[in-house]
């Protein structure tokens, strides 16, 4: 066991999850020197020395080996299973606010991290509406159902309806927690969280026995991000935490994308606002999600297309003397001509040919629109 | 009067409303010009010669007095009240489509056509849903009670709705028909349509007495566009007319827009494909359209700033705090301050604080969150 690793465990259980001074101070000096700095040298400041106070009642092997009985591993930089992408957290921060690459993630299941690194990220309002819950399952079974995963946060709402509808497809899909992946948060999804941790993944920064803190909640938000090549907001309110977790998304490049809905409600507000900001794609489900995370030219959506009408198959000249029919009464075959700005014989045959069509019937007097298609375009 | 206004009713009434071979003619030649070749000369193509054959039996006096009587009037280029902005329509055009710059307009109401300027088109689905009537009758309120006009087409659905908001904002409206001003279409929107010419404006191309056939409404969607400094889509299934409309706002160079809704629903179908290709700018609501047709900085909406809540008030340290409670039990202070990163005395001092707004409370063994702030952010 590498005194780095050993050290990555030592302070991802002495040091809060996302703390930006220790995943800087780690990425400068790499744990191990940064353990042996902060033992050694009793001269820090106030949060240095409260972690350095914390470290001397770690026993990492200890943490380990009790972590490993409850069937949970610690991955770090360098392991084959560590997903490069979570690097990207490097410098994508904001000051005062959770950041940086994770020292470690706590791993539950017998899924491989580094194979989400093609990823979606569903994610959306804990209070979510009966339309975004559906459309939330609907959007992860069919980006599932491509062999793309599903990672989510298993909270109520859109999270819950996430990871539901990846299972609908028997695809891969993972939980990132904001509180050690031994415990279960909301405890109603136990249900849920079991079950990915016996057949998929559930992981977390933070270490076993880990309570769930709002702070720890924003931490993890960044993860959700990071482990994905893009994330889908559903729907979330002006200020729903899930707009932090699109923003991670923003600022490591990622596939920024969210789900409208009606703007009479609350829940897509904070969803419509991104994307007049233009800091997300609109996407309506997962084949545009699909779209958008593919490879160029993997997954490429037609344009909606309609109802197929009996217009679509015919010629310019046939539609040309369709539209000249009135709407909403009968006209001569003349009037028709003048209308279509064509010589009235061919008028007179092509209404004939529409009439074989059952586009147009010949009444008394003249020709009128067969039933169904008397209105405007 | 003058020989051109005299020829433009003559080729208003012989052609048909946006052929692009009289619009195109009419702007080479001027429409006095015109009329004296059809007339002089009948060695002329077959849809050329038909419509001479017309005008020979056009008393172009006649037709003005007879509509005069109706209460309408015949506006063309150079009148006071013509709205310049339809000449963006030279050249906006597409091959086998009606397009071009109208020979003149008829107009029935108080209204002064030239006075649209600032217009903003609403416009959507005949078979609209609640949700969509519902939204366009409140869009074009707010715009309406902004003193900005509403053009739309009387149809069913939500131009219905569009000129209803308006008018339930007391504000200036107008239909464009594809079917002369002096005609209902749809029947059952006569009361809307008489009020329409009674206090606003009702306004077509076709001349009176014109009937409504597809291909009129075609060219009629140019109209709303060319009158309007932008164009909203409320609701548009795949192949909706109104989309028509959208793109030629989108040829002019005017705004274009669209209001997004369930992705459940078809009738939005239309819309969120254009949306997604960045064809239209999507709003929510009035606010968003005046925002996007005003003057610079003349109509500034806020970001949506959701619910106030007790947090908002907080200072940073208290926040930090607040946020290092667990969210689903207690802590001892001890355990709030490490996961805060703050001094134990600095944190049972705020934690105080924060009991006295009501945000945790005291119990046995430590602090909690108090009822209603125990979830996650």
């Amino acid at each position: 066991m590498s005194a780095e690793r050993l050290a990555r465990v030592a302070l991802s259980v002495a040091a809060e999850p996302g703390d930006p001074t220790f995943t800087g101070l780690v990425r400068e000096l790499g744990a191990a020197e940064l353990v042996r700095a902060l033992t050694e040298n009793p001269d820090h400041s106030d949060l240095l020395s409260r972690v350095a106070g914390r470290l001397a009642g770690v026993d990492p092997r200890a943490v380990l080996d009790r972590a490993a009985r409850s069937g949970i591993r610690f991955v770090v930089p360098g392991d084959d299973e560590w997903p490069t992408g979570l690097e990207d957290l490097a410098g994508a921060g904001a000051v005062n606010e959770r950041g940086g690459v994770p020292v470690g993630l706590w791993v539950r299941g017998p899924g491989r991290l580094a194979d989400l690194a093609g990823a979606v990220a569903v994610v959306g309002s804990r209070s979510a509406t009966s339309y975004g819950t559906r459309v939330a399952a609907d959007l992860a079974a069919v980006v599932g159902h491509a062999g793309v995963p599903v990672v989510s946060g298993a909270a109520f709402g859109i999270d819950y309806a996430a990871h539901r509808g990846a299972l609908s497809a028997d695809a891969p899909t993972v939980a990132v927690l904001a509180c050690g992946v031994d415990r279960v948060y909301p405890t109603a999804h136990r249900p849920l969280l079991d079950h990915l941790a016996e057949r998929h993944l559930v992981v977390s920064e933070a270490p076993p026995g880990a309570a769930p803190h709002r702070i720890r909640f924003l931490a993890r938000n960044r993860l959700i991000a990071a482990l994905s090549r893009g994330t889908v907001v559903v729907e979330a309110a002006a200020r729903s935490g899930s707009l932090n977790t699109l923003h991670w998304a923003q600022r490591m490049h990622r596939v920024a994308m969210g789900v409208p809905g009606p703007v009479t409600q609350a829940t897509s507000e904070g969803v419509h606002h991104q994307l007049r900001l233009g800091g997300a794609a609109l996407v309506t489900g997962g084949r545009d999600v699909l779209e958008l995370v593919g490879a160029a030219g993997e997954h490429l959506t037609d344009a909606p297309r309609g109802r197929a009408t009996a217009r679509d198959g015919l010629r310019v000249r046939e539609q040309q003397v369709l539209d000249a029919v009135p709407v909403a009464r009968q006209a001569s075959t003349a009037s028709i001509a003048v209308v279509a700005g064509l010589a009235e014989a061919e008028v007179d045959r092509t209404l004939r040919l529409l009439a074989g069509h059952g586009l147009v019937a010949e009444v008394a007097g003249g020709w009128r629109l067969a039933a169904g298609l008397e209105c405007g375009p």
